[in-house]
């Protein structure tokens, strides 16, 4: 077995090094938040590395920067390949900077090779991903495929009141293009991602396909009790907001094992008031992430979550709300996508397996406009959102040839 | 039975409801922090009513104000009664000022009677008991009793960085008498206070003599665990600092009841890092105030905290520190004041009982200086640090009536 297109990889890795200057910490991380002037620099460095390959370049109003080849039917619709330049705040170099580079360099040895594939490629970067700096996240895919309206995400502020709009225009990609598919549509989206769980390193895997993504819920739960002076109050007539809500995020913990093998539930924020050493809290409120693949395993778990609150709060004497906050479903990516990987992943000779993924990406929304995949390389002990963020470079390159391929696959369907 | 002094229960409604509108809160309540405005008019109209009753008024220099009726040894060592006018934030009407009205009320009354007291009488509003604005708490009282250093109360700061020193300068309560005691000494403190706690409300009590105060623990407690991302993290996977801590604060307030009849523990402070829906706690600190009037129930419990802190953090596979901020032991209230208090209970014939206090008091310090004692009147339902702190106006006249004489016993011992 032999690859049909085999990538250059020390170009790839004298990108990927090359980029990582962009906004880089002292801890080997990335600090580049979305249009911020690292963001700036990564942008007009894959502008130009688009150019230096003989792409063309396209910048939408939204500031999604496409590169385009145009193959043997320019007026076909094109295999789509990417993911995002920005960064979590002192986050790590491969979450989305490595999509970005390997759909570049993907195209690249594609346009270079003697395959001449059917259908145009087009290699993107989505403005906008994380959603840390400016809220939605995933925007630029969002206004693409229409999930919401391009002037709504434009006047997005950030905590300063910075507008997204102002950002676009200040470092540069305020583009003229308009924010939508062509008028051809899209014939399918490919992009590769850190794994950020660590299935794939416990399993020494370098690759994974992924099937879809788990369905998600949030919650936000508000406890009403009463403060008191934390000395002269007995025990027993207290009515402690945050004893109630500790009861219950104690039950929520141990409850993704009582729903199924995939199920996760994360608190991750909490809050008390009035929050002093000697005052019995009046309120607490805290939120649930809870997550499956199996959507009837969230609805469940919402419901015994507030099953939960609500006995926690009836030993200690409060009263609780829960605000369902946001459910999304989960969802399948695309079989015709799958197999293409699938294929390559035969071509190239690289062990593989399917995973389903914890967490959102571009590729969900490209689903509801096309077919649309992914595929997952290692994260080191699962370490992701953080500067010691890590993917042997090995798995780096292994992930790059099957992306390779798979899109070529695509491409000459 | 009859009282050997009678108060005049209208002057000292009158001076309850005029007091109260220096700093009102829409809800009834009051908002007068330590030398704010409001500090200054309730200070001015006390300096005025000491003057009309014909007492002396001095200021020290940490803003504590006395009134002296010299009785007929005038240099013998004076009854000194009183409290604060000080509330917390949005607090009640009762805790502190309804002590300084009382104090108040009981000199008055002894100099307008027949009755000619042994030795001095002395009325004082400490300044800044509450310890809100600025640390530390019971401040005047510290300063005066010497257990803190004058110096190093003058310059401690508000959370805008104003200092003491400067805003009694500023509401014109920087005083030219030392913040010391009298040269001939303090025979004797009393101070009368709203319970702050249940239990004269639950029996249907107007009095209590304060045999004592809890002794108490404060500890700060620490979990490290790491940031992960709430989708693709498994739960086995996870070290999830909040997790632990809501562990270990489930079994926290359960451990009073392990531990003694008397025992009291609250967490009232939490935070979390990152404290974002979707990322698992890297860091999760919380408070512990743990209270006991027996000193080994205290140093026993603060054991078993650390235990269960340890025990929760192995479960969780992350790592904490227990910090002991502070510890006060218990302490007991004078014989001989408390015997006074009985002799008075028994003159006016007003039902009463003996409790230990939860909460600190200025009395506190005083009892390291000389015989101090207190006297509670009952909190409604227990609600203190509240706008809906409440006390039946029937009990602040019985308490005021058992205080007068008490303050008499005292000066003619």
């Amino acid at each position: 077995m032999h690859d049909a297109v085999a990538i250059d990889a020390d170009r790839f890795r004298e990108r990927f090094e090359s980029y990582s200057e962009f906004g880089a910490t002292d801890d080997d991380g990335l600090h580049r938040l979305a249009l911020s002037g690292a963001d700036r620099e990564a942008r007009d460095r894959f502008v130009a590395d688009i150019q230096a390959a003989g792409l063309d370049v396209r910048v939408d109003e939204l500031g999604n920067v496409f590169g385009r080849y145009p193959g043997r039917n320019p007026d076909a619709a094109p295999v789509l390949v990417g993911s995002h330049l920005d960064s979590q705040p002192y986050g790590g170099r491969y979450d989305g900077q490595l999509g970005v580079l390997t759909a570049l360099e993907a195209v690249q040895t594609i346009a270079e090779s003697d395959v001449e594939p059917d259908r145009p490629l087009e290699v993107v970067n989505w403005t906008n991903e994380e959603g840390t700096r400016f809220q939605p996240s995933m925007m630029g895919s969002s206004g693409y495929v229409g999930f919401e309206d391009v002037d709504y995400l434009l006047a997005a502020t950030d905590r300063d009141g910075a507008v997204v709009a102002d950002e676009l225009e200040r470092i540069g990609y305020d583009g003229d293009e308009p924010c939508e598919p062509p008028e051809a549509g899209v014939h399918s989206y490919l992009e590769l991602h850190v794994e950020q769980g660590p299935t794939l390193d416990d399993r020494d895997l370098p690759v994974a396909v992924v099937d879809g993504v788990y369905g998600m819920s949030w919650l936000r739960v508000t406890v009403e009790g009463q403060a008191d002076h934390a000395g002269p109050t007995p025990m027993h007539a207290r009515q402690d907001a945050l004893a109630a809500a500790t009861d219950a995020i104690s039950e929520i913990n141990r409850l993704p094992g009582r729903l199924s093998e995939d199920a996760v539930a994360t608190v991750g924020e909490v809050s008390v008031e009035p929050n002093s050493i000697n005052v019995i809290p009046a309120r607490a409120t805290f939120t649930v992430d809870l997550r499956s693949y199996d959507d009837d395993v969230v609805d469940c778990g919402v419901e015994r979550i507030e099953a939960e609150v609500a006995a926690a709060c009836d030993r200690h004497g409060v009263e609780a709300a829960v605000d369902r906050v946001s459910r999304h479903h989960s969802m399948a990516f695309s079989d015709r996508v799958r197999a293409a990987a699938d294929r390559a992943i035969e071509a190239t000779g690289v062990e593989a397996t399917h995973l389903v993924s914890g967490a959102g990406h571009d590729a969900q929304h490209l689903q509801t406009l096309t077919d649309a995949g992914m595929l997952f390389v290692p994260s080191v002990d699962g370490r992701t959102h953080s500067e010691a963020e890590f993917t042997e470079w090995a798995d780096c390159v292994a992930g790059a040839r099957v992306f390779a391929n798979a899109t070529l696959e695509l491409a000459t369907e």
